[in-house]
């Protein structure tokens, strides 16, 4: 059992930054809660693999009780976060309030369809377990409304998916997408005219992976190319009616599929603090990633907005919610023992996106790769990363089949399906 | 591309007579046209196991068209079939209309609730992918709620679980509810008093497995009394309200979970035939598998009635749909020689059960086997069978790692939760 005399820190989120800020505080002599709306730690990079019927959802999402079984000093609850009481200290929850002596502020990132809500409606988004099944469920059946289409321009507008966003959300999807249809749904559909099948990235700025130096921006866009993704430059969507998407300037494509990768921000919760917020959201923090006049309070990861280096607002990613969750739980001991705390320093491990079979970009430090290099950089980095041993194995068993067959384990149409 | 001038068969059903149908058919002078409202075959005996997160639902679900790609004769349509119009031989479906020279009515079997609405609504069947992910969703999120609650009743009533049907269903499903919780969640909730938790097995006669000896019926009720599951003889259930289950009799008791594989009938689609129907509405046949006075469509499967030797019907079980669907395309073949039709003559293969871990029950012809060497048997004969050799691999490895480290995989919760 847990000493309940401890001080009780509570941490919000089991995504990259909360598991490991949890795992940080294992040792320490302190009790921990840790929230979160899921039972499950999911594995975000690589969500558009199951958007795009590569992998099955339980091979990114691992249950949270089953990765920190072994911590004594932790409990989990399952419960949906409303609103942060800073004066009160309490978090508030449907399942009732949390009190808590330290909070770790670890909620995360959502999707922001910037006030575009015909978008939120129609299109999908790409942050959630049930967006990539929804995404999955909606090309698929599109498809086999497509097998039975006499009208062929109805059948081109069945077969037209726009992803929006050049970012890696985007260009993974897209790529992924091209490669789900010319590698196996062409199989599976022996009637289907690939020349009436459209895949359109839509990038508002005038190049890709803003992330990764400009010639890897070049090269994923080349690669996509030769995937048959058209890459528009400048072109920003305004609306969506779920049967068309219209463009700035009056471009209509007619299409039932929009994908939005173009924007996330931080979770809605971050509102309920009453701070300082700045762009996407995200709340103001000290360089010792507390709450300013709110020692007690940590914020990591995607919602906390703190320059780095070069004055920039650190990028929205898993290795800065990782290392942010180290300083804060470090911070958090210091604090307990009446110590100095420490300022952030983020250590930049790089970056890369995926585009395809044997294809992919990525910077390490100075050094950057693109192709098949990048690529099993990416599948090395990506596998040792995922929770749990089977998972590992399993997803392994996958990738390897479809890289040896040109096939798709998971192309199941479950539940909500390509409508009007 | 398919000769439209051939013969058209039209194949309701892509379960295991369904596709055993078509297959059948690959080398004949037919062009065939299967219809599933999913775009997957379910292997339905595993069912179970996605219910208490054992295996994750692409493990026992795979793509028709994958399956069938190599088919050059036949075509795949993903309809949701409404009414069969025998006078004018087409099969309606939401997708339009399909004219047929031949039918070959494999649509299958549905959860029977006999008129029980309240049970219906909320309660849980076990027949589609969707029940199963519901029932898993539904069964973790108490477990959630229950490591939240802090009255003990409301906690006891969170960890109550009722499985109403001494059938397979029944049998494996309150097996593997008792081994997820003894064996995992215990470890998952160290804090969970399990003499809080209470499995029910509710059968309304007075014993279980009737399509196996009387001797394995015995056997499984010790079994399942070994794994904590309390068997009811005798108990009939009249009532849910999704906060308590009423007996016949007036016995009250506190659950939020139903689990009804009491009953199984016909698809409904075989009521639209206006030809004669027998218990569980299925439709009466000739030996060949013929409706009477229209030779041009076979019914098979659960969804058709016709005694065996002994002048029982023969029951509502795999075996029985694929050795008719043999028949079927055979017969159907002679018909259009113009030769004279076979009757069908069912040879029964025998029959089994898993209880859990270690534990079966099975009858291959006269043998009787339980304990370990029916387990081994079960394990066997459901991955030869399961369909797709990469599908086989990943159930295995999910089975082996369960087995070893008595874990399950997939406890995710996605969409449908517990409610009050």
């Amino acid at each position: 059992m847990i000493d309940q005399n401890l001080p009780h820190v509570v941490i919000l989120g089991a995504g990259f930054g909360g598991l490991r800020a949890a795992r940080a505080l294992a040792k320490q002599p302190v009790r921990v809660t840790l929230v979160d709306r899921n039972n499950y730690h999911l594995f975000q990079p690589l969500l558009y693999q199951v958007a795009t019927a590569g992998i099955s959802p339980d091979e990114i999402a691992y249950p949270v009780r089953a990765i920190l079984r072994r911590q004594k000093n932790l409990e989990f609850r399952m419960a949906e976060a409303q609103r942060v009481n800073l004066a009160a200290k309490t978090l508030e929850t449907n399942t009732g309030d949390m009190p808590y002596d330290y909070l770790i502020l670890a909620a995360g990132g959502q999707t922001n369809f910037f006030g575009l809500d015909a978008i939120a409606r129609h299109g999908f988004g790409l942050k959630t377990l049930t967006d990539a099944t929804n995404i999955r469920n909606h090309v698929l059946s599109c498809f086999e409304r497509a097998a039975q289409e006499p009208n062929p321009d109805t059948r081109r507008t069945l077969l037209t998916f726009v992803v929006v966003g050049g970012g890696p959300t985007g260009v993974e999807c897209a790529g992924a997408i091209s490669e789900l249809i010319r590698l196996v749904l062409s199989k599976d559909y022996p009637a289907l005219n690939l020349k009436e099948v459209r895949i359109l990235l839509l990038e508002a700025a005038d190049r890709l992976v803003t992330h990764l130096p400009a010639s890897l921006g070049e090269e994923t866009a080349r690669s996509l190319w030769q995937k048959h993704v058209e890459v528009r430059f400048g072109a920003a969507v305004e609306n969506f009616d779920g049967m068309r998407v219209t463009l700035k300037g009056g471009e209509v494509i007619p299409t039932h599929t929009v994908i939005w990768g173009a924007g996330v921000q931080a979770a809605s919760i971050m509102d309920t603090l009453g701070a300082e917020q700045g762009a996407q959201r995200r709340v103001a923090v000290l360089p010792t990633l507390q709450l300013k006049e709110h020692p007690e309070v940590f914020v990591i990861g995607d919602a906390a907005l703190l320059a780095g280096e070069d004055g920039r607002p650190l990028p929205m990613v898993a290795p800065v919610a990782m290392q942010q969750a180290e300083t804060a739980a470090n911070n958090l001991v210091r604090q307990m023992k009446g110590e100095a705390l420490q300022p952030f320093h983020y250590q930049d491990p790089g970056a890369m996106a995926t585009i395809g079979r044997n294809q992919a970009v990525a910077r390490l430090g100075k050094l950057e790769f693109h192709g098949f290099m990048a690529w099993m950089i990416w599948l090395v980095v990506h596998l040792m990363q995922l929770v749990g041993f089977r998972n590992r194995l399993v997803v392994l068993i996958n990738w390897a089949w479809d890289y040896l067959f040109y096939d798709r384990a998971v192309r199941l149409i479950e539940g909500e399906r390509c409508q009007e």
